[in-house]
């Protein structure tokens, strides 16, 4: 068997990048993983995402800090509370608290560090512009942006093999993926998506993430299985 | 006197971006600086970047840590030897070994969520094509990309107010900026810029760094003041 190539998948360990990295897999990707830590709340992501490499047989997995609490803005990074209980018609008026500022980009930006290092001509993210419609940088027009960004500020775009960034869940709802990652054999009871976990880990249940994702394994007649555990 | 506008200024306590706060401050600009921290050698440049920011009165300075050495790559933040001695035709040929991968999409992208974060519409990044011929992310086409990827990133960029790059340098040689900042009265006596610094932080004098900067105030008739020091 020829060796398949390898590609950089960004895993936070929530249920969307899990999802993303079972569909590189199943493309034959060889996925190089990529834990971005951002925020305060380190050790329950650095888990979870271990878990989920370890589940899909990922053999290198790296771990990059980003100390963005040094410029605030966000819930998740600053010490600001992380709203609870909204419907979804508050979670998609405006752009939420926990958007943190420009994100998408650092992530990207580290990813695409990572892909020349490790000689990877593609990038997966698992942004989603359906449920997350309130964040700038979860959208198709974005990603085609940091696409030509890419394309002009590597060794690799210079020499002719620019990267590519793959977002394969953009268009889908949540019920969507979560259908798409069971059907690729996605073990949802080792993602963690909450935005507010207790001191042992546990979801809240009433933030933003918990209520979308309780709302979509509901919507397939299922239990969260991260909750159930 | 009104309020200056607010602006971003990346610096790293180097000759480039030094001169690049200069003139932000020259246009009259308010601005906040930032030091993204990627490699290993951090006191040396976190001193460098504080010395020429308190003499620049800015108010609001933040350092950003990276560990981009997770991801490797380079002789700036892997295990590898710094190049010594080598000449300008030697330098100009390769992409060097120097080059950190993703390193300017990196600290833009943060540069990026800490304009977002304190309003400023505006971010100043001492890029150089002239003397960095051989990395691609110092050309104007990536800066034009970035602007375009900022444009449809962020907040601010969707409410109508998409963030400027400003990238004075790019078209000057190292005298030319070296004269352009000692008009504006920057004191290179502050600034660092050795790729290889020894224990006391004293520059090499032999890395590709060193020896621009060294050609460059000698083509001005001068020695070089932070060597002098």
């Amino acid at each position: 068997m020829p060796d398949r190539p390898k590609c950089v998948v960004l895993l936070s360990g929530g249920l969307d990048s899990a999802t993303c990295l079972s569909i590189a897999v199943s493309l034959g990707f060889d996925p190089c993983a990529l834990t971005v830590l951002y925020g305060q709340r380190h050790q329950v992501e650095i888990d979870a995402a271990k878990r989920v490499a370890g589940s899909m047989g990922v053999l290198d997995h790296r771990f990059v800090s980003v100390d963005l609490n040094q410029i605030g803005g966000s819930a998740l990074t600053a010490d600001i509370a992380v709203p609870k209980g909204r419907d979804e018609k508050e979670m998609s008026n405006d752009i939420p608290i926990t958007y943190v500022p420009a994100r998408n980009t650092v992530m990207l930006a580290i990813a695409l560090g990572f892909a020349e290092v490790v000689s990877a001509q593609d990038i997966f993210v698992g942004v989603n512009a359906v449920d997350y419609s309130g964040y700038p940088d979860c959208r198709p027009e974005y990603i085609q942006a940091f696409e030509s960004l890419a394309a002009l500020a590597t060794k690799a775009g210079v020499e002719g093999n620019p990267t590519r960034i793959h977002a394969p869940l953009i268009h889908m709802t949540k019920p969507e993926i979560i259908r798409r990652g069971l059907d690729l054999g996605v073990d949802y009871s080792l993602t963690h998506s909450c935005y507010d976990p207790d001191d042992q880990g546990r979801a809240c249940g009433q933030c933003d993430s918990c209520i979308i994702r309780t709302k979509a394994f509901e919507a397939l007649g299922m239990c969260d299985p991260a909750t159930a555990r």
